[in-house]
């Protein structure tokens, strides 16, 4: 007798990607079943270093604080090279600041994979839509494309099979090493969707037909990490120390660790040597060889591993019209010396996420053909959503090789301006040049095709991420921080840009568009209010779309209760509501954020913007321009085109 | 028949001061018995505000990130009064930052005490020397002041009563409301000491013989924490809203919440009414009356009470040669208004831990007398020490008490200078200008009786705590907080304030200055490192002092393991420290903590700083002043005066 088990969301694999896209479904109501085949949690090592989008990712998570808490920061990078008069050893030639002027806030720190998976792990238990399962696979997979997005059919179905359970009440750890695909299933899903989340040997990549396109580099790597015993002066800071014999990159950890990557040839020259046969004392003594004559020793050895780096990309990110989609490794790989694996994985997932959430939660999409004479828009809101997950993130993959194909040169071959090739890799691997293309979620002013440079430059750009930035709370003053702000409940945001509303003119025109934010009819108040009768606290936490504003008026010329009620909504049981305004102001111990001057923003006019559910910019318009506001809405499939608005679920 | 337990410290009360208290001797082998009368940690209320110096304290338990997480910050104080020009209602009258210049950080957070007291509580948990009872109280108490301090015995015997045990497999909450000091004892208490954290109505106090002195004062108010629904623009500043018929602290906090502190007068005015009386609509009728004509509706209440101030100190703060102290609210009460009660408890603990902590691990004081002719000191070295707790501590809540007068006036009939009185307020309250008097433990330069008013002025001066500051590591830039550096494990700090170390005569002073730290013979190596032979990195985090260098050296010309070796210890199993050597420098996000200019140390001859565990200054003296530092570490009998060391346990 075989199980049925019933779920919204299958997701195959609960590493760093599997857990991300599960922590869109906390607070949902959507049913989803992570399975794993590994006997339990990531015991170690592996992927480190958490890029500055990623601790965004954990804040809107709620977990940053825990995070930060065990993380490592990188302040200096050290560069170590030969003597340029020839002889032996090595000299320190530059100490550069790992730091990215246009970021304002740190660029990495350092954590193990392990303890990342943890605390999102950790985020998921208390909600009982979510459920995991360790020693499960899937052996089959059935998926019926002729079932349309938004219906209430379960076109995926899956063969899992399953270690049989540990006797709860025993408290010793799991014996077993998982299972594999090559099982009997036992136990039948019917889902909606699937993804794969299941690396780089992903089974679910080989089900739907989708190739990995590239191939592997000619250089083998070992990995330790380790406390080093050593009189090597710069042992924690970040090093490239480039020697006649290899280039080690060494980077600082927690509990005095470090980590070193340490280029290991074939013994006996020739051939790569098989990752297979290299030893800890071979991948130690290739170390020794590089940092020579300084010392070296391994304290506590906590893990170490070797490898040889494949640089490929999917050739679809999803597939069965958008009923299954590929995440992280299964569709990317490269070398992690970038530290880029991890975090690509897990931004991957909160791209697709929200895209999903919003997707089964009909009541928040219109479900009828939405988008007129738009050849691409032919499909169903729904289906258009979705397709922009590998729109957008297939890009970004296929950049990331191009990025680290001449990064693993600059390894192998030290080239003279190493210092500003790394300054422009750091640049790269925040992702401040992300910038998805246009799409139903990503909407450019009406008429314009592609953003001009001029608009390219700016920093307040449909497609990029809204840049994390310091305001102070209206009502006390305290600093915050919009990325901490923005928590992944699935909401979109309106962010009103309001400008100087000490100024009469320009505070009548955000007054206005507050009577249309607020417009239960041809305005946006049905996204933004909750329904008639309802105003309790609850309720308006619950809105899909959260208005917010940022204004650059003196404070103490704002009086916050004297603003449109929607900018700060009244609830029954709890008051008003005083945290939705915000000024660009000088705060009072944490400096001035400078946000219209960084984001290049008009004072006396401001602007109006829609960031998505992860943070991203989906449309910029001016504050009177109702109908790119409203046109957004009808574009993402949350507002009837007509102007006539459908009532939400 | 009655149990015998032995313990070296009992403590009564396991509130803020008790738990305080206990958190010194966490991982230091000493049995400490925590008892309460209450049945369980306190539910609710109460005490609420967070100084910046008892956040220092959570930082040094390891619990401040904890606590910072859950406190709210406190940043404007709204002052509003009656109309100029007559009439009825209120205006706001000015708007001031809740900031302390020369503190550099925030002045004060709000957490409730029963959060404070669990975090305090969680902290202990896992150390089995620490053990906490609740329904227990002392019922009878004798001490034998014969006992000499350092020597076997136990020599203060106490009858405790309990509670009969819940069956620990049952899950309900206690169904009693505790016990009382008129039970009958079941079992009998040896100790070393007996410490009092009982509250204002101390038991301890009474049976020791020491009487408050001092008055209740002619107010009653009433406290209330809840949501306030509110049209009173003002609401999330903390506010002072001064009416005819009172003036309202109110304090926001929170999940919403809001603290008021409300005057209630009787209800057919004259006499003042009975605490008992006080009902929380009268309370709530008060504070309507004060913010009329604003509206003022209470959603959730989630605590209230009533009371009437007393203002009183104890005669003594220790008795019986130093065996019996009273902590806290059992000798001193004021107004709570001005959030001194919970810090001033936490501190004066603070202040008593790391004393006992040193005379019961005998092996850190010369057991002999040591203090020659000086006849203050002419009891043991122990006495002497333990003696200046009520030496330091009494003056403070005397102070206060002074302080709390004032502001109580200011309360009650509001002064045209209500800003500048807050302001000083302030100041006092962060205890910025607490200095403890000449002692074993505070020693003035050789010569100096008291420190003139230039002395007085400069930041670095023993008696004061040592001011927090940020500086960066050596090894990697990554900046730090000295305060939270200075972790409480009961270890004395030498801060060399090395001056220019780039430049060659200061590097060979201070070079010098390390010789003499490390020399276990005349100088103070039997302190600052491990017994010949230990050479872990456990065992150098294990000796009594601690040596770190702040120096103000361009950072790039100082290679640290150019650096005396005790400045940057080898460990057989984990190499070098490299977390002992801090530059006065610019770090790569956080700014520069321009540690020298706010101390006013010179910069080419530096300084040499004595900081006692609790963070205090115990002596400044020059760098080449050895025989100064030496004699700092005789005078509190943790060396032979005669120059001849002792030999640690």
């Amino acid at each position: 007798m075989v199980a049925t088990t019933t779920v919204d969301v299958l997701i195959v694999g609960a590493g760093p990607a599997g857990l991300a896209l599960a922590n869109w479904f906390r607070d949902s109501g959507i049913r989803v079943l992570l399975v794993d085949k590994k006997p339990g949690p990531t015991p170690r090592g592996q992927a480190e270093g958490l890029k500055s989008t990623t601790n965004e990712i954990f804040d809107s998570f709620g977990i940053g604080p825990q995070v930060v808490a065990e993380s490592w920061r990188l302040e200096e990078i050290a560069i170590w090279g030969t003597r340029e008069e020839g002889g032996s050893g090595i000299v320190r030639e530059q100490v550069i600041l790992d730091k990215v002027d246009e970021l304002g806030t740190v660029r990495e720190t350092m954590l193990q994979q392990s303890r990342v998976e943890h605390h999102m792990l950790q985020n998921l238990l208390s909600h009982s839509n979510i459920s995991i399962r360790y020693s499960t696979c899937p052996v089959t997979v059935e998926i019926d494309t002729s079932c349309s997005h938004g219906a209430d059919g379960y076109p995926v179905k899956v063969g899992l099979t399953h270690e049989t359970q540990h006797d709860s009440t025993s408290n010793g750890s799991p014996t077993t090493n998982g299972v594999d695909e090559q099982g009997v299933a036992d136990e039948t899903i019917h889902a909606k969707y699937i993804v794969g989340c299941d690396g780089a040997r992903s089974w679910l990549r080989k089900q739907v037909g989708v190739v990995l396109e590239g191939d592997l580099t000619d250089s083998v790597f070992g990995v330790i990490d380790f406390v080093p015993k050593t009189n090597f002066p710069d042992i924690r800071r970040v090093c490239y120390v480039r020697s006649a014999t290899g280039t080690i990159l060494a980077v600082p950890r927690s509990n005095k660790e470090v980590r070193f990557y340490i280029p290991v040839s074939s013994s006996g020259g020739g051939a790569l040597p098989d990752p297979k046969d290299v030893t800890l004392d071979r991948i130690l003594a290739a170390a020794r060889a590089i940092v020579s004559p300084y010392t070296l020793e391994a304290g506590a050895v906590s893990w170490w591993s070797a490898y040889r780096v494949g640089q490929r990309v999917g050739s679809h990110f999803s597939r069965c019209h958008e009923r299954a989609f590929l995440v992280g490794d299964a569709v990317h790989t490269h070398s992690p010396k970038a530290g880029q694996g991890m975090n690509t994985s897990i931004q991957d997932a909160y791209n697709l996420g929200w895209k999903l959430r919003l997707v089964l939660q009909q009541g928040r999409l219109v479900r009828s053909l939405g988008l007129g004479g738009d050849p691409a828009a032919a499909a169903t809101p729904h289906e258009a959503l979705l397709r922009t997950y590998e729109g957008e993130r297939r890009p970004v993959a296929q950049d990331l090789i191009a990025f680290d194909r001449g990064y693993l040169k600059l390894f192998a071959a030290p080239s003279a301006e190493f210092d500003s090739e790394m300054l422009r890799g750091m640049k790269f691997t925040t992702g401040l040049s992300i910038r998805y293309p246009p799409s139903c979620a990503v909407q450019l002013p009406r008429g314009v095709q592609d953003l001009g440079p001029s608009l390219l430059k700016a920093d307040l750009v449909p497609g990029k991420r809204l840049q994390d930035f310091q305001v102070v709370y209206q009502a006390d003053s305290i600093a915050a921080r919009i990325q901490k702000r923005l928590q992944a409940t699935g909401a979109f945001r309106v962010i009103v840009f309001a400008g100087d509303i000490a100024e009469a003119g320009q505070f009548a025109a955000v007054q206005k568009l507050g009577e249309f934010l607020a417009d239960r009819g041809s305005g946006l108040g049905q996204l933004t209010t909750p329904s008639e009768g309802e105003d309790s606290f609850a309720a308006w936490e619950e809105v899909p779309v959260e208005v917010l504003v940022v204004h650059c008026a003196d404070r103490h010329k704002v009086e916050l209760l004297a603003m449109h009620e929607v900018y700060r909504p009244w609830s029954s049981d709890q008051g008003y509501d005083y945290w939705r305004v915000f000024a660009d102001a000088e705060s009072v111990l944490d400096g001035h954020g400078r946000v219209y001057e960084r984001l290049q923003l008009d004072r006396q006019k401001g602007c109006c913007a829609v960031v998505r559910p992860d943070g991203y910019v989906g449309a910029v318009v001016d504050v009177d321009n109702f109908s790119g506001l409203r046109g957004y809405f009808e574009g993402v499939g949350m507002l009837e085109v007509s102007g006539v608005p459908t009532a939400r679920l």
